[in-house]
């Protein structure tokens, strides 16, 4: 691959800096850390936005440069202005590729593409999770165990309301007795949008080499095919590639 | 089945008044004669609702007792309110069925449950279309043959921007070389959506038998399943169902 | 609805007869107290069939009379004839509904149904199970709490080799760290499969309201529509619906 | 990438011997075509195998070492043998990828792997046949125009008698006024099958660059992940991996 993939890792970037635990297991804000693992990888190249930078850091040059949106949010997503997550759901209708983790269930875009309330349920309790891959065939899955443990997590439990995903890769199991649908895939106009549940703030999961690995190897997934209908924003009125004749 | 489905068929109701030919083909409007068709069914029960209505029509009271809502639009889709869409959508998402109709593709409604464009080529030439199922076993392909003619319709072609269907019930054919995807049907949090593709307000395609079957076939399969879940809007904190002891 | 939906209950009959604990959970046979539930309701109609009857019970006659069939086996699979197994597999594409319950997941139609190894992991220790509506909307989770309990079962846990499933209505917690995607629905030909987990012949599962509502929720899911294509089996050569003119 | 994909094109090898029509279009069989445009890319490497060979060219040894089979069949079907159905079954679910075409769809692998009759009509009148992108975000559409055309083609019909996939790429538009879903694509086990309709013997089909385009895409898409889980023809009994205490 001669081009890298350009991603933006979005941070709402508000828990690093009002709360000392976060802080401290985010020295850079979560966006930092995810930002340098990926740009760990030959093939990616990484830039960051957050939330109080102009336009949250999401310029229509920024978009346009954009081939993979991560995004995180928690405390703050009303913050979010309308006509950014406008531009960001066209461009992903354009075929740019979305990462949407943990909290950022609730976050305006995810709610956006998905049409649903994206509620759940939760616990904060530290609980174990483990995590299980049920679509081994995946290229989100590549290189992964059949399971593997998050120690402590925000627990978040069914029902989970979004769409039936296109792909289901991975299921959680919480020791509080509940399931999670907690990796799932989709297509949307020409592009493609990714949910990955773990990740909470207070909790060093982005260190952590499984969930890395997923989160690379989504960016790769969900990275645009040039492929066909370069605007799909209108309606055209066409005429018709095959020539008839109207009956009676 | 005891209790009747209770249907309000929604009409933007402006081309009748405005257009002597759409007033010819639907003197009752397009609400009038799909209310008509659909009362004949001993387990359904149908009132309506249009634009001009205060609300739409469309109030608390009447969404709270529809089971079904058909929703018809091409014209005025901007004037509908956005409060009442917010409306819509929490109550489909809380159970209600909706099923959208033709030029309705570019609602208000439909896109914001569907969280794409929802755009399509179309063109008016009065072609004919030939509608395959190509899911004999799903319920809203009922009583159906291989496939039916619309006589004369507005062509709608691919690419249609919408999610991948959670079934795909209908497909069309066009003489002038496109092709459609005219039945899709989705599960969205509790309740169901519904597309169907045929419907142009200048042809009198809901009279035709075929499309009121499809049409009474979607009621009966969109009516509310009582199940899991009573409201789906907030994340709720919860107690775990199982005990657990948090490991270092 | 008039007329009755015909289920026939096959099951293997062989831990019944060779395994005291199991006789004094199921006296009847398993296929005895499944039939016995559903007969309660005044839309259905049951027989039974077993492995060691002639043809395993399930005769030309006997299938072309099913709308239904219910399947339990787990020794001997490998004892139902491949001759009933194209029968059976035919008789689905035509419109019957399969519903495949718990070590099922091993005999030979629903294998030859799925195309895949159907195989999974499992543990018999008698642990809990929790089982979550995950598509609260759909016709199987009618009537059933967010989530409810089966007390001690054999665990199966993930990867369960199967096809994406069309629809994906329940998914099992096991206290021992595994999830399972428990009932997955599929459409096939002009017929319907569903799978549901639960279900080892030494606990009295069978007799558990829930189990018995997603049972015969899936019962009436399952029941033929009586839609287009009479026959899939062969590929007829067709004459062109439309006249055309090949160009050079 | 560093390693190659290694394909393996099969093809039952037997028009080419007996129509002279078809050795004419085909002068290295069917076969030869698609191996010797495959081979331009260098990532990757292809072989070929045909029915006539020892174990249809298919022996333990190639089948270990192809990435992803392509099959091509229509006379013969009958002749390929059950066991190397199995051990081809068996690959794919191990992490193969397979590429079944046209008249491949009645194949015993494609029906193997499908579960369904994989019926359809079919019509040999030499008419256009157009091809529409509807998922234009999927790898298998990289590259592709909106719709391209088949100037003269042997028709196929819905219904396809296959399960839902779990991609639709393409649909194609027919003169004689049906449809097809032309492009379909499935997870199965740890492996990939892609069904793609053009390519009928006595037409130069795939010296066409748009089919050689989806042919080659979905060679990529279909190379195998190295995800979890090696081997999944057995169901392993497992111990716990979470500490637990079963109830009274």
């Amino acid at each position: 691959m001669s081009q890298k993939i350009r991603v933006t890792v979005w941070n709402e970037f508000r828990h690093e800096k009002t709360h000392q635990e976060v802080a401290d297991v985010y020295p850079d804000g979560i966006h930092g850390q995810i930002a340098a693992f990926l740009g760990e990888n030959p093939d990616i190249e990484t830039r960051t936005a957050t939330l109080d930078e102009p336009e949250h850091g999401l310029t229509d040059e920024v978009l346009a440069n954009t081939d993979v949106l991560i995004w995180w949010g928690h405390m703050a997503h009303r913050e979010v202005s309308d006509e950014i997550v406008d531009k960001v759901q066209r461009r992903i209708l354009n075929g740019m590729g979305l990462i949407v983790l943990h909290s950022g269930h609730f976050s305006k875009i995810f709610r956006r593409m998905m049409g649903t309330n994206c509620s759940l349920k939760w616990r904060e309790a530290g609980e174990r999770e483990r995590i299980w891959v049920v679509d081994p065939g995946h290229p989100i899955a590549k290189g992964l165990p059949e399971s593997f443990v998050v120690p402590h997590c925000e627990m978040y439990g069914e029902f989970f309301d979004i769409p039936k995903p296109d792909a289901l890769v991975f299921l959680s199991w919480f020791q509080g007795g509940e399931v999670f649908r907690s990796g799932v895939a989709y297509h949307r106009g020409k592009g493609k949008v990714f949910y990955f549940r773990p990740g909470h703030e207070t909790f060093p999961i982005f260190y952590q080499p499984e969930i890395k690995q997923v989160i690379t190897n989504a960016v790769r997934w969900a990275a645009p095919v040039c492929g066909a209908y370069t605007d799909l924003s209108t309606a055209p009125m066409v005429s018709a590639p095959e020539s008839f004749t109207v009956s009676d």
